[in-house]
């Protein structure tokens, strides 16, 4: 198959996947036009994924999905971070916490839970007494005596926990994919999951 | 011991509890002085607890407390539920839902998660695609396959997983307590917990 360059599409920026290499570029200065090569891509920005339409190299991941193994309202990242695992937990760390689970390649279902900076922003809003960074230090199996404790066990310690229960191998990509992963020893960061995803979905696709 | 009120005071309305009957008054329309009897309160109202202190038969249970039994920035009314149980998992479920374990009449510590409507406004912030009410006739065991689904599992079924992992027996209560222990099919829903806690605070304190 011949080389292609991969593209995540979000409101404010673009990660460019080239040669094992990506590149995080700010959507005011990202010039689609000036790609040369073939592009896949996947976008949650209608404007611009309008624009792209008209590209004759641009290619739309959204195309090559089999949305009977998914649900309709479901994030096309969260998708490809599922393409790119047979067998396993999917954790994706970002804004939002996303926990999908596959087996023998077919989606499984999973949850949404808030990103750690959401969460610490939603108790900052409930209480002058609660706006406080988590400690991420802290030992997620006791049970808090403090304020800044109280509140990361209470955020965590049940997430953690929930994720290590389906007993399967786990991959944890996103922003926040190191510091999440402190809390689940055995867990592989993967932070290119939603390039290798939509990498195995092309090979598939166009192999047919 | 003779009759007392109670009066639980909070940033914008005070309960008061007389005679097993629970009052609930707009902290604006709401006389102290006019209260006959021995008061006993608690208040998180730094304001009206300064005016309170000048009223004879005001008293606050905040006196009464043992804090080396818990830790210096616990909210009062966390405490108090606290007070009315020797033995299980406290789930206080308002604005935040507060977890904590006693045993033999010792706190063992707590966490603190966000409460039912800040969690949902949190998903609401994060993205128009999750401003959705929770759906709480969700079957917590199954995997997600659509949002309202996602997100309710996503906040809720790891903190019910986690309430229930301690295997001590669990009381319920504050404004969400029967929505909250839908889920939590063996809980003892206690709407009067934070008054059992200072009624028995006052007990052992005024017997001394």
């Amino acid at each position: 198959m011949k080389k292609i360059i991969l593209c995540d599409i979000g409101n404010t920026t673009a990660d460019i996947y080239e040669n094992g290499v990506c590149q995080k570029m700010i959507l005011s200065e990202f010039k689609p036009e000036l790609l040369a090569g073939e592009v896949w891509y996947i976008s949650v920005n209608c404007v611009l994924s309008e624009r792209l339409e008209s590209f004759q190299n641009w290619h739309n991941c959204a195309t090559l999905i089999d949305w009977e193994k998914y649900y309709p309202t479901m994030g096309i990242d969260r998708i490809m971070v599922c393409e790119a695992i047979d067998d396993g937990v999917i954790v994706d760390a970002g804004s939002a916490i996303t926990v999908d689970v596959m087996r023998d390649g077919v989606y499984q279902g999973g949850f949404i839970s808030l990103g750690l900076r959401a969460a610490q922003e939603a108790y900052a809003r409930l209480s002058p007494a609660l706006a406080m960074s988590f400690n991420f230090e802290v030992d997620l199996t006791i049970m808090a005596k403090n304020t800044p404790d109280a509140i990361t066990i209470g955020f965590l310690a049940p997430l953690i926990q929930s994720i290590g229960s389906y007993g399967d191998s786990i991959y944890v990509t996103g922003g926040d994919a190191h510091l999440f992963s402190s809390f689940l020893k055995e867990a592989i960061v993967d932070e290119t999951l939603i390039f290798k995803g939509m990498k195995k979905l092309i090979d598939k696709g166009t192999q047919c």
